[in-house]
């Protein structure tokens, strides 16, 4: 029997920390000892309140490969945003208008659900956005933060999805210029020089491809559907 | 540093489990991990859904004595509720009218906080009612539940507020009969035969003692001020 376990920090009130792991019942007990330490340990200074959520798995979990990595050399943001144009059309997308809106995003909590041929926003709750949670990937202990490997892990599930044509992200972390593309025939393209250093703007959008019944079984996947992601 | 840990736990959406500690910084993974090990093996089965809370606490930790326990032997309910009579009208309370008020809760979430003199019941919310919590006791591990200890410690840290004159209290759960009558002049009265076995009612009481400016304070001493028990 496999138990999602949700860990999010506070410090003042302000969230601080988040993590998640896919365990087996007997590895309930270390797996939150972990994602605790880590929140106490975090680098913006000890959490002030922990919630740790712990909740049976009642779908079978789907484990799926990790996305194929590339790391295409862009030298500046310019070089960056050509070869994102570049990737967006060739899959037939509107990519001008696409990046626009990538661009344009305030930090909202979730992401931005795109229709890729209308460019309508699907999110349900435009502020909240949509999640991507409830996945793992093998040999996490949860113990510290792996910004690439969760990330690859994310994008990982959400290219599953049938739904999803494509992703893109940049983090609202102003230190972290590295972002990505990823999609199901392209794989995930690790781009250096997404923003420039100091910005704190980030975001993500998924370009949801298909009918509008689909939406929320597009968003109850990418919610609700445990995942565990191998690495090769 | 203080954290107080509240751990509480469902099954198929019924509460079956809750417990409370509060450690130091360097205790919290050992806490929270005994707690969840609790709920996992609750005797009413595993729960499907467990939530751990940790939060720095701000104010300085009163530690308390327990209450002095006693024991009256009581035969059946008749007599329990006969000493329960003599024991509130010895405090000047009006005992058959708050003993008719005891025996006839429904359960409740909390517990009843009724002013002494007027009988007037001064939750804030009637359905919620009144909780003590924010409290451990020294020794206390939190990997099994103790109800004597768990009970004592509330008692303890109840009777020690200022404005509580006196609390009744019996267990819900229909194969625990024991109850008990806490004041800061008599003590923990621990009462076998406070109910008749089977009987699914319980509920507590507490006797407000003072005026009506102060009700909050006392809430807020029940609910969120941190003590410690010291037992002999």
């Amino acid at each position: 029997m496999n138990y999602s376990v949700k860990m999010r920090a506070e410090k003042e009130s302000r969230h601080v920390s988040g993590a998640e792991r896919i365990v087996e019942e007997d590895e309930l007990e270390v797996a939150a000892s972990a994602l605790i330490k880590r929140a106490r340990t975090h680098v913006s200074g000890a959490a002030d309140f922990i919630s740790i959520k712990i909740s049976k798995i009642h779908r079978p979990v789907q484990t799926i490969p990790a996305l194929k990595v590339t790391q295409p050399e862009t030298k500046n943001t310019e070089e960056t945003k050509a070869l994102l144009l570049s990737e967006l059309n060739s899959l037939g997308l509107q990519g001008e208008k696409i990046l626009d809106l990538f661009y344009s995003i305030e930090n909202m909590r979730g992401a931005i659900l795109l229709d890729m041929n209308t460019l309508e926003r699907l999110e349900p709750d435009a502020e909240r956005g949509v999640r991507v949670t409830t996945m793992d990937y093998e040999g996490n202990d949860g113990a510290q933060k792996n910004h690439f490997k969760e990330a690859l892990c994310l994008a990982s599930k959400a290219a599953s999805c049938e739904y999803i044509a494509a992703e893109l992200c940049a983090s609202d972390d102003p230190d972290y210029t590295i972002g990505y593309f990823a999609s199901k025939t392209r794989g995930y393209l690790r781009l250096a020089n997404i923003k420039k250093e100091g910005r704190r703007k980030g975001g993500r959008i998924f370009l949801f491809s298909g009918k509008k019944e689909n939406i929320s079984k597009c968003i109850d996947f990418l919610e609700n559907q445990p995942v565990m992601v191998r690495f090769e």
